[in-house]
């Protein structure tokens, strides 16, 4: 018995506990099991042998890149933002391209970093030796002031068709079997549902509230703002790290998702200030950044280029429920049902964009 | 407008989303308003007005101290694990104190960084060069070898008493409201239930499986495994560093939570290798660990005390009710419910050790 864990153990060292979670050709899956029959798919399995037309193409225009500073080493760090497209959070969408394009986020920095919460940037101010005060930068023309009527929309008849995906056919799994699973997936905290459209994870209201609203998930980026009726106007800016804060759903505007370099955010050192904001005496710890463009005014040539797995694909809802009922090598109970942020939109990377740089 | 728009937003810079969270007392939400009636309590302050005997002190038996190599700067980093008192995976829990009083995890590395989803440490193995093979340290004498059902636990009367938490009284709320509030607050992604036993969040059951199990919430620690039938033994552990992943449960041992210095195990940097293991290019920045010792091993002055705020007291309830429902100053929409995950047990260090040290 003893040789036995011993050897396990040896096989054991650097391939495990979610060894299956998202590349099931780790080293021990290839050697530890001797497959018998052919095993389920995992959910990137699925993901990877979708078909060209169930990708969709994000356009140059609702991309943003941010370029940091280089980290210790030296190495460049750039985080690519996809921001929403309508129907959702449109006046602060137009607002965060209006602050590219006038070079207003050039310059400023990463200011808190609050672990299992979110990472912030926005304009750190500047220490005027003249007058002894903080000073921020003024902000370009033609910013709009949104009404905290914007974080939710009504939803119209066609989005109500959009938001439920298809059933997928042909699988090994009946439809009603599917089915059945399926009505379990996106159960919201609060007993409501959740759902998606066009490729963004969305919450159907609640008693109170009828609207939809875009779901604070892990990388989402929102808009920092101050106390009610303050809305934000986009210059100060934040993504999650940590388990999804749904209660800022509905009290906040979302705008978009980290798509590419998250961990240049997340692997930031958390700040020991209150909301893990760096202190006076940390304030060496601020990321600079650099620059943010959106992607449409880059040159064509070397722009990256992505495209997201259509959430009405049927590719996407074999997926899902892969997610939530994981049958591949390394599990022995499906869990039945996924929280919403546990079945990220897949992204990929046009090779063609990697290739031209 | 515009001034106006430019005043908000000079005061917003610092202080912004979710500047409500954890620290009310920020600068901006003392500057920023005019309380003019007494504002709902926030979570924060609901667990600091909790009475002393309502904190549960943890046995030193339970704690595991984790000494990291010093980071770049020559900082030391300390990460302290709490165990998992019975009747949970006491099999595993005991292999790790057989372990860390071999002194067998010293030594060895954090190997692995995955965004989004865990942070892994274990023996990296040893290039012998005579064999030409990597060869593994051996382990101590004594450990047992758990079987599947270890993972879940059917509970008994007594468990299923002490998991319904008693709802607190004289507050704001009616019972009856705060009832109906509860009935909601922790509702799995699966549709089934969560809950709390002995100040650990607990999945319960769903069609299939009628026991009581551990969940994955951020900064629960776990054990690496290999493909079943093996269950590791403690050799190899984890901790969350993302979103929940709830298909974890039932598939894996979990054993304990990061009680405190989690951020010196989130905010490593991301291992570039399939799922997040750090390449042979970037074995520089595998993390020494120096040692793990259980607590009560150490000497008594000085060591670190930790206590739990009771999962079954008033405080807890008013807590957990109050993150499902956010009305402090910066909320507008509570959200009518929470995650368990997103509601974690409050801890906090004893003063008199801090004083001690």
């Amino acid at each position: 018995m003893k040789t036995k864990l011993l050897a396990a153990a040896a096989a054991l060292a650097l391939a495990l506990p979610a060894s299956a979670q998202e590349e099931p050709q780790s080293r021990s899956s290839s050697e530890a099991v001797a497959q018998t029959t052919t095993p389920a798919p995992s959910p990137n399995e699925i993901v990877e042998s979708a078909t060209p037309e169930e990708w969709v193409s994000i356009p140059a225009e609702d991309l943003l890149v941010m370029t940091l500073a280089p980290d210790a080493d030296g190495n460049p760090r750039e985080v690519v933002i996809q921001l929403m497209p309508a129907p959702f959070s449109q006046g602060w969408v137009e607002n965060i391209r209006t602050l590219a394009r006038a070079q207003w986020y050039d310059g400023i920095s990463v200011n808190r970093v609050q672990d299992n919460y979110v990472v912030q940037w926005g304009d750190p101010g500047y220490d005027n030796p003249e007058s002894g005060e903080t000073e921020q930068k003024p902000l370009p023309e033609g910013l709009r002031v949104m009404g905290e009527d914007e974080y939710e929309l009504i939803p119209s008849a066609e989005h109500v068709e959009r938001i439920l995906p298809p059933l997928p056919g042909g699988q090994p799994l009946t439809s009603d079997d599917l089915r059945r699973r399926m009505s379990h997936l996106y159960i919201a905290p609060n007993g409501s549902r959740d759902t998606y459209l066009d490729g963004w994870p969305l919450s159907i209201g609640f008693p109170a509230f009828s609207g939809l609203a875009p779901v604070h998930c892990y990388g989402m980026v929102g808009v920092g703002r101050n106390y009610s009726p303050d809305t934000g106007t986009g210059a100060e800016l934040y993504t999650v790290i940590g388990h999804a804060p749904r209660h800022l759903d509905r009290n906040i505007a979302l705008v978009g998702r980290v798509i590419a370099g998250m961990e240049h955010l997340s692997s930031l050192p958390r700040g020991t200030g209150a909301l893990g904001f760096y202190t006076e005496d940390e304030a060496h710890k601020r990321t600079p950044i650099l620059s943010v463009r959106v992607s449409a005014d880059l040159p064509e040539r070397g722009r990256r280029e992505f495209s997201y797995l259509s959430t009405q694909s049927e590719s996407f809802a074999r997926y899902a429920e892969a997610r939530a009922n994981r049958r591949d090598p390394f599990f022995i109970h499906p869990a039945g049902g996924a929280d919403i942020c546990n079945i990220p939109v897949p992204i990929r990377e046009s090779e063609a964009a990697i290739e031209g740089e």
